[in-house]
């Protein structure tokens, strides 16, 4: 309860009884309950504990220990435990979260994971960690939650773009009412949603490709990519889910008051993809991990050292070319090394700032007095690898020469609008000059008119099944009001023509206002 | 269902039936069927109508009419109506938001609201309407609307504040584990969330003023200033219900795992602010009113019309006076005048585009292809008039010593936080100089820490009870574990030691699977 981000700092107690050969594992206090495990309110019969390992008084750090909860005959919790569901959340109703304290709680000695770590019968500890094995199986559902947070995103791009096709509202001067779709605020609401699901999709792709590698190498027995792996899931995790969630909202308020329904099915995929801003770790946390391990890199590739794959670009100058300057062919190369070098010149600005903070500061200090800049430097990272991402599915993948030149609108709009975002950082870091900038602004609104007619087919091409979108608005035939229609009259609230609140409550207030006139 | 922005849409009609002195209200189409009013699904006996008009055949556009709808005497649906409950939404889950058909379902003439127009017995239609009269009332829910969104974000940031000043996350090099309210990214997420609650705040108060005295003016017979009235309340309704939903989640967020629980009270506050985006009219739809409304009071105001008190800058030029290009003094005075010129350059150049555009495309298609800009002219409006009021408020309140330094560096940062969220159009615009936005990009870092000590006083001012945040991260007393503790005990769930679902599913399961070890 009081530790999710520091793992260091869980209170929970796994204390050696070398007389009995048992762990006494034990809740301290009210923060070291444990908070949120799926399941574990009312199903779990096991979990695995995490906990400081103490012999003869002296704390050896976490370790994982396997304890029973729950009496496997009649389900009730074991003597020692308090367990339980954690109540009502935003969303994700139907999982038990749940809490869990110990008091005292016995386990076998040999209940403790021992794979890194043994406690021997005497009580003696050795150990072999590597400490970032411990995280491969963190890095492998981070890969997982990018590409739910694609999904998630495609689905409610996939929802609102429909449903924009069938909208329509506001007469013209003819009097003639058009498909929202066709209003370019409309566009700007759905056509950036479309280009990120499509980033978000290949990045997932990348990322899980580059961690089955990473993990085939460990089991030839090299680790040296663990760090480059580590910086990356972080970075993306947080960069895939912040992203999706603000544009899922986006879908959601494209569709205007239905959107706010159930019926639209965009609100559960809200829910759904907001926690993965906080859980697997928070993203603040990991921009800030991602951003600090850039910085590392980057500082040994200064002193020569290789670079890895992934981060080939900490290897140049960050001196803007002089043809950038005087670009006049505005395409996917010019944006890759417009963000190439915004990323860039924000590490290179933020290593001499932060040594001259550390000159002044303790590192605590100066780290935190630059840390938003870190967290820029991860995004725009993370911003810059999912465009190079993108642009190599491009390039790798047969398309036939349609649908190409449709994908490379798409990726050109995630690339401009992007720039435009970060348009303050571009043009305060002399990357992009203004006359360069206004150029690119009038690329977005062509971009817009030029993705207007295929995109319903570009969320159509997601392929999600009516079943999974689970939408009046978003469904394949379009018969968004029959729909809506039907949607209202099967409320549990219609059951009965007259609801039982009516003589409970309105019907005495009716007669006693009644009566009085 | 069909539609909601545009009202000239909709398609019920209202037929006048001259032999029974009737009018026959009528849902032609399933798009027809009205959705959303709160009340109507269970409760509601009576309502007024918004239908097409007819009489012998021709159209005379909107008109209100009461219809009963249900029996007084058992709340039946009355012969010819069709009414429920619309089913599960996002948020308000307590609320019968209902929809509602008619079947030739006849009134008596008389229940026709004639206050602006009537039909007499023998079908002659006579009118008196000013129109913007009738958005009367619209303008003044709006002017509530932006009570509202200041109130939820003020106790969202409220939460989020004193929560964060009680939770420690990650020891430093000395083994301390700090507030997170000591983190830089942690105050960047709420130090601007505070700034903005105090800002809407003003807002509110000022809009309502300036509501009440059009009001007055009304009754005695002045409606002069209606139109400015309504470009004013259009985007500042928009402005304050976007931007305190995103605050408010990003107040959510910053409370980690447990802001995800509704024990946080935020998501409760996020659904009630959210639909605010699109009732009472559709953001988007709302900026395009107020852009399009500034530039017609624009184009006057240079042909030399007076121009309406709250949009004085429109009869300014727009060019940079030297003395910004060269300013050192950074106060509120430079910063009112980087936002007005913000305003005021998107708008002339808008103008110039628009007229460009006018000569090829006819004036929906060159309307639209501007569409953006207009949206963004109304946001600049909308952030330097809330920057103006603000200042205002320093100025006119009695303030002590200390509360008045403290409250001008709230003011400094909503005024440099949003000049650096624009920094792009900034630079682009030449509003500012990459100088002047590096010292402003400065003195945000600087404002963090300066605000860092009273930040908890800043939210504890609202002064809402506990029992109106609902919160137990919230608190005033900051006892949030023991509060989170007990908020999970009494989770329905827990009830009873084993859920129902163990003998129905699990144990079947259990059973099966320890049958085949
Ligand atoms: C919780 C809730 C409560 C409500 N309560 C009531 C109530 O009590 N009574 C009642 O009558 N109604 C109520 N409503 C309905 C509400 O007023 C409408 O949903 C709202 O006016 C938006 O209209 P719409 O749904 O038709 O959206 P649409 O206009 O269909 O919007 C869809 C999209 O099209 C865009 N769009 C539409 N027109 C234009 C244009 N001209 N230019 C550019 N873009 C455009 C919008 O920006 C939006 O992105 C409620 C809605 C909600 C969510
Ligand atoms: C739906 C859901 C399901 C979950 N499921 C599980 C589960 O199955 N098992 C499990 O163990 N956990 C689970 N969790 C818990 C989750 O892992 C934690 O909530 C998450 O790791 C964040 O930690 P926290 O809650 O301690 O946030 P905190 O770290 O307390 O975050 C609060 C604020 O402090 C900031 N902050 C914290 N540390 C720093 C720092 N060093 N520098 C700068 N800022 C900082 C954060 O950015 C944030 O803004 C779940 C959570 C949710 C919401």
């Amino acid at each position: 309860m009081g530790h999710g981000t520091y793992v260091k700092g869980l209170e929970t107690t796994a204390t050696f009884d070398r007389d009995t050969q048992h762990f006494i594992i034990h809740s301290p206090t009210i923060t070291s309950t444990k908070f949120w495990p799926a399941g574990l309110g009312c199903t779990c019969n096991y979990a695995v504990v995490m906990a400081q390992l103490i012999i003869d008084q002296k704390p050896y750090g976490m370790h994982l220990f396997l304890c029973q909860l729950r009496d496997l005959h009649d389900h009730k919790p074991l003597p020692g435990i308090e367990l339980g569901d954690i109540n009502s959340k935003f969303g994700f109703e139907i999982v038990d979260n749940g809490y869990l304290k110990f008091n005292q709680y016995r386990i076998p000695r040999t209940n403790m994971l021992m794979r890194h770590a043994q406690v021997s019968k005497d009580g003696t500890y050795t150990s072999q960690t590597i400490p970032q094995i411990v995280y491969l199986s963190m890095m492998s559902t981070r890969m997982m939650i990018i590409q739910g947070a694609a999904d998630d995103l495609a689905m409610a791009a996939t929802i609102a773009t429909r449903y924009s096709a069938v909208r329509r509202q506001t007469a013209n001067s003819k009097g003639v009412e058009p498909q929202v779709l066709d209003y370019q605020t409309q566009q700007m609401k759905l056509f950036p949603a479309i280009s990120l699901s499509y980033a978000l999709w290949f990045c997932a792709r990348s990322v899980r490709s580059f961690c089955n590698q990473v993990m085939i190498d460990i089991q030839g027995g090299n680790d040296s990519r663990l760090k480059e792996l580590h910086c990356l899931t972080c970075g993306m995790k947080a960069f895939a889910t912040e992203m999706a969630a603000s544009y899922i909202e986006m879908c959601r308020r494209s569709c205007g008051g239905h959107g706010y329904s159930h019926a639209s099915g965009i609100p559960k995929l809200y829910l759904q993809c907001l926690p993965q801003s906080t859980y697997e770790g928070d993203n603040t946390v990991l921009y800030l991990q991602c951003g600090r391990s850039l910085l590392k890199f980057y500082m040994l590739a200064q002193g020569g050292a290789p670079v890895p794959s992934t981060m080939q670009l900490l290897a140049e100058t960050g001196t803007i070319p002089a043809n950038l300057q005087a670009a006049t062919d505005f395409n996917l190369t010019l944006y890759e090394l417009i963000l190439k070098l915004n990323t860039l010149s924000l590490i290179t600005d933020t290593v001499a700032r932060l040594q001259e903070s550390s000159a002044s500061k303790n590192a605590d200090a100066a780290f935190n007095a630059h840390s938003l800049e870190i967290v820029d430097i991860a995004k725009a990272y993370c911003l810059y690898t999912t465009l190079v991402w993108f642009i190599e599915t491009l390039e790798e993948t047969e398309w036939d020469y349609e649908a190409k030149t449709v994908m490379v609108q798409v990726c050109e709009l995630y690339a401009v609008h992007n720039i435009l975002v970060n348009s303050g950082s571009l043009l305060q870091n002399k990357v992009v000059t203004r006359q360069q900038m206004s150029r690119i602004a009038s690329r977005r609104v062509e971009l817009l008119a030029e993705l207007r007619p295929n995109a319903v087919t570009l969320v159509d091409a997601f392929d999600y099944p009516d079943r999974l979108l689970n939408s009046c608005l978003g469904r394949y035939d379009g018969n968004v009001y029959e729909a809506l229609y039907e949607y209202a009259k099967s409320s549990s609230l219609n059951h009965h023509q007259v609801h039982s609140s009516y003589e409970k409550h309105i019907k005495p207030m009716q007669q006693a206002l009644m009566a009085k006139l």
